[in-house]
């Protein structure tokens, strides 16, 4: 049976993946040097398309890591000596925060229940931060935080870095570059490829941090320290051999996505999302997680199901459309539906039957 | 034209590559979820064959990680408190001993000219050092070490933890996994996967190493620190989002290579080793760059050519074989080919036609 998935990441892959990898095989791509002019050019070519397709100013750096995971530990590593500061409501937030404390610095954390926002202006940030770290959509509870509170915060703070984890909004998020130092987000969710490949967006003065703490003697890293990476960025490469299969794919996904075009992709998921946070509002069986409907987010959905999610999550899959489940302690309670720009609106409205039916169902 | 790929990594794709990535797309192996227990079966499989493949005791655990440079970082985080010791005579033995400098060790090293090996028993290991790192296959120059005389090194140092860099000589070298702490691989060399995923086979030793360092207080990393990945590989996972993708073709090679069977695999690239470097011996326009024999790799072949390698790498390229050029100073005076599993016999045969071709020219 044919499957769609609308699990939070890896999720479905766009719908143009098959024929690039049947490309990439045909261009030699899975051999190709990453010391080669040939990978030189589709590194500059998918870093300059990405800085298009995402309104990135020329003065941050795009970098390739392979994972969120692994730019959280970089992030850390690179521009905090002591303190970072973390805003925690769920379950990648929380990991942002615990990365600071395994790598021996010593963070603060501002932390509200799960499914909560921020007003980050009621909140008091300890002068000695040096890094301010939020997780625009936290994965885990569907909780997107608003680009322009984000603004804000760095404009409030304007003596600190600050790192936003768009892991899994981008491309849907507008992002303002110029507020941000540290922007980051894996292919395997919003650009539908694959897993194993994150992209890191720094500012100089970022770059500048990492500097100041080599040459004070800090540890930032050794391969993938942000001094290596722009060194290597600057000629068409990463220091290490990486995941060139995905950065080829990422580049095509981003033409494919030219070709579309990104305000036209913003409203179809801004469309999906209001037919699916309405559908679950009005139907007795269902509620959305997140009660501040300014909070919610358009990527990640989640929904409270009454009498747990296990069973609908079965008969869905039965019929090849996969949900994520609840994060961690949710598991059994809540579905967590993801709305990436390769899920279809035919897809979405499919997948709503399949839910009404359930409930009605229930209601019998 | 159909190319050949001699590169020492990345290199020719093993044969069945696009058979699998096909059937990876048609069994959704792109979209599955790292916490699903379809992933974790596909974890659990690869790990359980890839030991029986290379013979790796059930004491020891298997890794996974992005490349064999994150390698070298996790290995100095996670067993070295100060003093690591490297043998170093080419790029990536001396980016293992950079790499400890980066993290702030001290690290000694014990160095030999480019071309050179080690007689290990005439060293002397400062009593100091915790770690032993040697690079069994030097990628840069083509010298491999006996891994009888790195079981003697263990023998000697048994107190020392002992590292095994075997990146571009797995499948084919046979390590003794009882005389070795940590033994590390990348998929792109001798398992002709696209790049992007790296295997660490780590012993009791080290992880207690690590433990006892983490109870110090002293830096290990953060998610991909050993207690980390020991906690999820004992689950089937990774700590990250991994190469899902990687790990899945990875088993799938391995049950090809069984198939093949191990011997002839091994046998297969004596036998083609010797063909290339009888040829390069006997023939004045070439000559291999490792004088003593018992120092030349079998996987990673090395010639010299006079009067520049440039010309006749164009040469060949035209033809669609893409071999090497030298590493870094060597670029325009040296040849490496890579001598891996999907190398067949007649494609190396084939290459020499061409190389002979190209000295009948130039002797005309």
């Amino acid at each position: 049976m044919k499957k769609i998935f609308f699990t939070p990441g890896p999720s479905q892959i766009f719908p143009t993946i098959p024929k690039h990898l049947k490309e990439a095989l045909r261009k030699d791509i899975l051999s190709l040097s990453h010391r080669s002019s040939r990978f030189k050019k589709i590194f500059y070519k998918t870093v300059d398309d990405l800085r298009q397709l995402l309104n990135i100013p020329k003065s941050h750096h795009i970098f390739f890591l392979s994972s969120g995971t692994e730019v959280m530990e970089r992030v850390i590593e690179n521009c905090v000596e002591k303190h970072s500061f973390h805003f925690v409501n769920g379950g990648f937030s929380q990991r942002f925060f615990e990365t600071a404390i395994e790598l021996k610095k010593v963070p603060f954390r501002h932390q509200v229940a799960l499914g909560d926002g921020f007003d980050f202006d009621k909140v008091e940030i300890n002068k000695k931060t040096e890094l301010i770290c939020v997780t625009q959509n936290e994965t885990s509870t569907g909780v997107a935080l608003d680009k322009k509170d984000i603004v804000l915060l760095k404009k409030n703070h304007p003596d600190k870095l600050l790192a936003v984890d768009i892991v899994s909004s981008a491309p849907y998020v507008n992002i303002d570059y110029s507020f941000a130092d540290l922007v980051f987000f894996s292919v395997q969710k919003g650009f539908g490829l694959p897993a194993g490949l994150a992209v890191l967006i720094v500012s100089p003065e970022a770059i500048e941090k990492s500097k100041y703490l080599i040459n004070k003697g800090v540890n930032v890293g050794s391969y993938h320290n942000f001094i290596n990476l722009l060194k290597y960025a600057d000629k068409g490469q990463t220091p290490e051999t990486p995941n060139v299969l995905a950065i080829y794919l990422l580049g095509q996904v981003i033409k494919d996505m030219f070709k579309l075009g990104i305000r036209n992709i913003r409203k179809a998921i801004e469309k999906k999302a209001n037919i699916l946070y309405n559908f679950f509002e009005e139907n007795n069986l269902y509620r959305p997680f997140i009660k501040q409907s300014r909070f919610r987010s358009k990527t990640v959905i989640v929904v409270e199901v009454k009498n747990g999610s296990s069973n609908i999550i079965k008969k869905l899959t039965n019929k090849g459309y996969i949900v994520g489940n609840g994060y961690q302690k949710f598991k059994d309670k809540q579905i967590r539906i993801a709305n990436f720009p390769a899920h279809s609106l035919a897809s979405v409205k499919q997948l709503l039957v399949y839910f009404k039916k359930y409930e009605r169902q229930k209601n019998l």
